[in-house]
């Protein structure tokens, strides 16, 4: 985590969609900005899919999103290139947004002054080859789930990493998490809490039919590979937990680490383990 | 478990669907029970669904199942009345079908010799509520799950038992078992063994969100009923892994101990413990 | 659980030892009874061991237990004969003692008036026997709990219920449990949570070797039979987390349902799900 | 892992403690080493402690030993500076030691010939800390634990990261692991297995009373602190489970990476996958 003194220039600020409250703050955000001489877009497009803003206008140096840590997560995976990010939570706090609403301005003042850190987050690019070829691509920032329906039996899957076997699984599924995601899902199905600028990814077995198939902790920098063996069951991937798509027979799901990071800008002078003893009820 | 000395006189041989070794091996012991001056009816019916058989006729005082612990677990659910069962496997050996191609005849022989224990086993019924009114009903011997579609996001399910409020999870589902079902997926859900003839339920959450959601142990006198608090997801009732439905918002399940019971028609001399070491490598 | 409306006439009241605040309630307690003309006797020893009040007198009809879930336990294993137990927490509120400081007058009116509930609950009387004599025996409320030191390395325990053979365990050590118990340290360790009035006991395996060896529930009507395999380490017996003694190698521990059983006298209406809500922050 | 062509000049064969077989065995290996124009030097301590021979002479280019997994362990906590070690197990195959005693010559003639690769692994300094100074201190390749005694109650231990706090501990113990010791007592305590040459740390509670504590891989470059909060209770601290010392309350056990690194010499082609497979009976 690095100190960051220069100034952002051109801001977009990005609404958790369908949320008229997300979308009034946005406006207010961005009149604030404004009276501050910075460019400002706005981003309260209240269809699904990433924001089009993001698409279309790479020259942002700063993303202030309002929502919460759905709402990063979907504007990290579209961000073309490597921008700051200022995840706001109008709920709850989360683990990527850990500025409450009554923090904002503060907050804001902070930034815009200079006085902020970034902390850069790994992404994952995944490729879905079938017969050879790439079918599917998708970014995932917390995690990649391969998993059967709730009406299929136990699956089977080959994981090898770096080029090298592992084993075949058999269970309801596997997560390919990045430390970013090690507190999200991976956590349900009793993977480790990973610090999340660490370079690793953690590979989870869901309900796993061999108890010793134990969640693996492997370089970032080693590929993925999982392919699927089990012919007639149906088996889902999931981006995120937000979008996926229906694997065959065959399919070989393969994540490598993105060359594009995310940099969240860090004012609250909150750890990791702050964070982690407030969601986790730590100590209690 | 208790000795039983009576004679069968009324068998069902039913075989494994689709399986010709299944239903070659079928014929050729009813050719021998016949020689040995039995009532004895073939099931080989290669159609989806329960045994036609069973349910055509009830006077059977003994089913021989040949296949594996799926094919066992078919017949229990479909008979309308406690009745003996023994189980063949034709396969790698189950915890339900003890018994093996090579120890077929000689265990035949110690049945209808009368040198056999009978061990009793619990069924539950199971009913799907919706506004009031019954919608579905099953029987299961395993378990009765209830779980969200790969593509969807955690749901919430309201557990009570005996009519206490027990709480609501946050998970990916939920698993009922039976003590025989404990071996199943409940253990691959970090659920615990349990003695199959215990007068218990075993109630294990599926990935849980809070931590302390542990699997808990309840009498099976007990009503469970579990309730679909979530909306927008699409979660599914899967009965023994084989036979299903969609659940609805506000769908209540209701579980209690059937009436009916699985009478298994022990020879082995195997106990429990045994069958555990064999199928889990304890010990290596 | 029953109903119970015969009235108290001969009440021992017994405070946590060495808390000057427990000794003080003891007193008060004891003059409000007597003003209600009840038989009261006091045991504020301040000594260690059991209540001396309970070994030298067996006629009390019901136990006041002022203090927390551990004072209850030392005196449940000291009656000698079944008696009723009310448990008071002037603490922070225990799963067996649910009376809270201020519910204590309330409550004891209602127990007074023969407004109350009794609960079963089982104890287990434990042998340790060595070259086929016992040396020592204990009873035990929560759990036995055999364990290597901490400066010790694996050790290996064979385990048999009811005179079958389960397996070797080599782990750190093995927690036998009551339903009561199942909560204390068998959650810690892994085990499951069991409805406290099931006729069963829970063996949890610490930090196990073999992955596969889980948690299992057997009937309490099964005596457990658990034999030191190894020579060289360091192990122990600890009862309830109480009381314990070195164990030698070739020692046998044996534990075995207790005739005597714990009357819990519960008022509060809560339930065990309730209580294990509020302890187990479920729902938060 | 790279390639390393050297020939070595001056190597040393430690041989297991105790053990007449592993003995020998070093003397034909030193005799087949000396015929090939190497210095070699012999360790058949049968003392207890660290090997002699590397304590009075560094200058050694190759370790070679012969015994076990806790053999080598007891050598690399020795070793004055980096040196290449190569393990040979003469009982069954261990994660570090993985040439078995068939594939001994072999593998030297691999070695000798520069046909190997080496394979970093980090070592750890810890040290305890008592009023402000330090009172004792330790290298450890696999795990530093701290742990209650067997007779003793739960305990408490704060642990923090870098500086940073994380929590408070109530528990067992706590388990420091290396990389290299994830498949050690970590993996018995639920800690997930890790890539060993990956820059981390482990931190795994025992039988933790907070459900939501659970194991955390952090930064190896992070200093970790744990200080004993408890003071009633004994409370160890082991290293690699081979040597240790008892901890006093307020006592801070202090560990960070080690500027010495293990150089294990690999002519197998076996991948850390390959091992896990074999080792935790994978895929069975």
């Amino acid at each position: 985590m690095g100190e960051a003194t220069s100034r952002f220039e051109n801001i977009a600020v990005v609404a958790k969609r369908a949320s008229p409250d997300a979308e009034q703050t946005a406006r207010e955000v961005a009149d604030w900005l404004r009276r501050r001489d910075t460019d400002v877009a706005v981003d309260c497009d209240t269809g699904s899919g990433p924001p089009g803003i993001l698409a279309s206008n790479g020259d942002f140096d700063l993303v202030i999103v309002l929502g919460g840590d759905g709402t990063l997560l979907s504007v990290a995976r579209s961000l073309p290139s490597p921008v700051a990010i200022l995840g706001v939570n109008l709920g709850r706090l989360g683990f990527l947004t850990e500025i409450g609403r009554h923090e904002l301005y503060p907050s804001l003042v902070e930034v815009m002054d200079g006085r902020f850190a970034v902390e850069s987050r790994s992404l994952m690019d995944l490729e879905v080859r079938r017969a050879g070829g790439e079918v599917e691509s998708y970014r995932l920032f917390n995690d990649a789930v391969i998993a059967k329906s709730a009406l299929s039996r136990i699956i089977e899957l080959t994981l090898s990493v770096g080029g090298d076997l592992v084993t075949t699984y058999r269970s309801d599924g596997l997560i390919i998490s990045t430390p970013t995601g090690s507190t999200a899902y991976n956590l349900s199905a009793g993977g480790p809490i990973v610090s999340p600028t660490l370079p690793v990814t953690v590979l989870t077995p869901i309900c796993p039919h061999t108890f010793s198939l134990r969640p693996i902790v492997v370089a970032d920098s080693n590929t993925v590979e999982v392919t699927l063996d089990t012919q007639q069951e149906k088996v889902f991937l999931t981006i995120d937990g937000q979008e996926g798509t229906k694997l065959e027979y065959r399919d070989t799901v393969r994540v490598e680490r993105s060359s594009v990071e995310v940099h969240l800008v860090k004012v609250s002078g909150r750890s990791f383990y702050d964070n982690l003893r407030q969601k986790l009820h730590w100590g209690e």
